[in-house]
């Protein structure tokens, strides 16, 4: 059975979500950052990055939300949560969610993982500073450009979805007010409504 | 035609190298950086973003490293250039990838474009202090736990590979010897002999 390694409050609510979505049988086992368990040895011979997600499946261990979503999406294609079919169509989803992984989850994280890329305690205060500026232009294009509404990629709910519910999940904590990307807000209500979102966020909190 | 925006010295690279491999026929259209052609409106009307790589297909515009490695794959199979019909292998090639674009990439654009998520010079300068550490911890995973050689995935040639000499080539220029990772600099050198990264080099150069 697959097992998902998730901390509650980060990106591996997407692929909790999307197992859901996909119907799947799976347990999900929680890290405890606040215990820094995700730097203990028992976790780091499974997952040497240290970090979550991570899903083992029978055939070995994967790492990173964008491989994540794609390799849920094709193990359960009647679930139908990517254009598995269309190269281009596909190529859209894999550049969105490449899009949030690299630049809009990167620029969130200068909040609290500044330590990655910086000591200087005075550093580290000035990115925190910057973060809902730097979020907030990713989330102008994301708004402008990218969610064509209903979901991210139009009429079709795809892997895409749960990622950016996600991150749009983080925007009050990085100083933002919704009310400014009436779109992305609209889409988070239309996520919080469904089944899978629920249950997903449901087994996050207990 | 397909129609490639790059810019010399960025990860547009990886798609150059990735084009030659499959034996596409495609136009390079070099963005100057210098004169910051990537801000202005006739390329912010091509890709929003302000960034490369950008790829024209027939279909529309595509972006994001990961998003058109596996487009050009999928595009060209009979170049073999992605485990296509094996989900798990190709959730390895994609965590591969994205490990690049969001940790490894992100790690080395604090040495340039610390701008993104600071405005104080002495942050910047902070965060280009750290660079040769925080790449260099991505090399030592990748060295240790992913370069299973002669290529990434062992001994079939994908896209990681002209992804990961890419992100290789910029070692030194982040402070880093390369005598570090003897594996990486094997592969280095592998890549540097073949005919498409020949090309793509000297295209770039041109």
């Amino acid at each position: 059975m697959l097992k998902l390694y998730y901390a509650p409050g980060t990106c591996a609510l997407a692929s909790h979500i999307a197992l859901e979505e996909a119907g799947a049988e799976f347990d999900a086992v929680r890290i405890d950052f606040r215990r820094n368990e995700q730097r203990k040895p028992e976790y780091l011979a499974i997952n040497p990055k240290g970090r979550v997600p991570c899903l083992v499946t029978e055939h070995g261990v994967l790492t990173e939300t964008p491989a994540l979503l794609v390799y849920i999406a094709q193990l359960f294609p009647a679930a139908h949560l990517a254009p598995l079919d269309d190269a281009f169509d596909f190529a859209r989803v894999q550049a969105f969610n490449s899009y949030l992984c690299s630049t809009a989850h990167v620029a969130h994280s200068h909040r609290m993982r500044g330590y990655r890329w910086a000591d200087d305690p005075a550093a580290i205060e000035e990115m925190q500073r910057k973060v809902p500026q730097s979020v907030g232009e990713c989330f102008e294009l994301i708004e402008r450009e990218m969610l064509e509404g209903p979901w991210v990629m139009g009429k079709i709910y795809t892997i895409c979805d749960p990622y950016l519910f996600t991150l749009a999940q983080f925007l009050e904590g990085d100083g933002i007010d919704p009310a400014r990307f009436p779109k992305v807000l609209d889409f988070r209500n239309r996520m919080s409504a469904r089944p899978a979102v629920k249950k997903a966020l449901a087994d996050e909190l207990d």
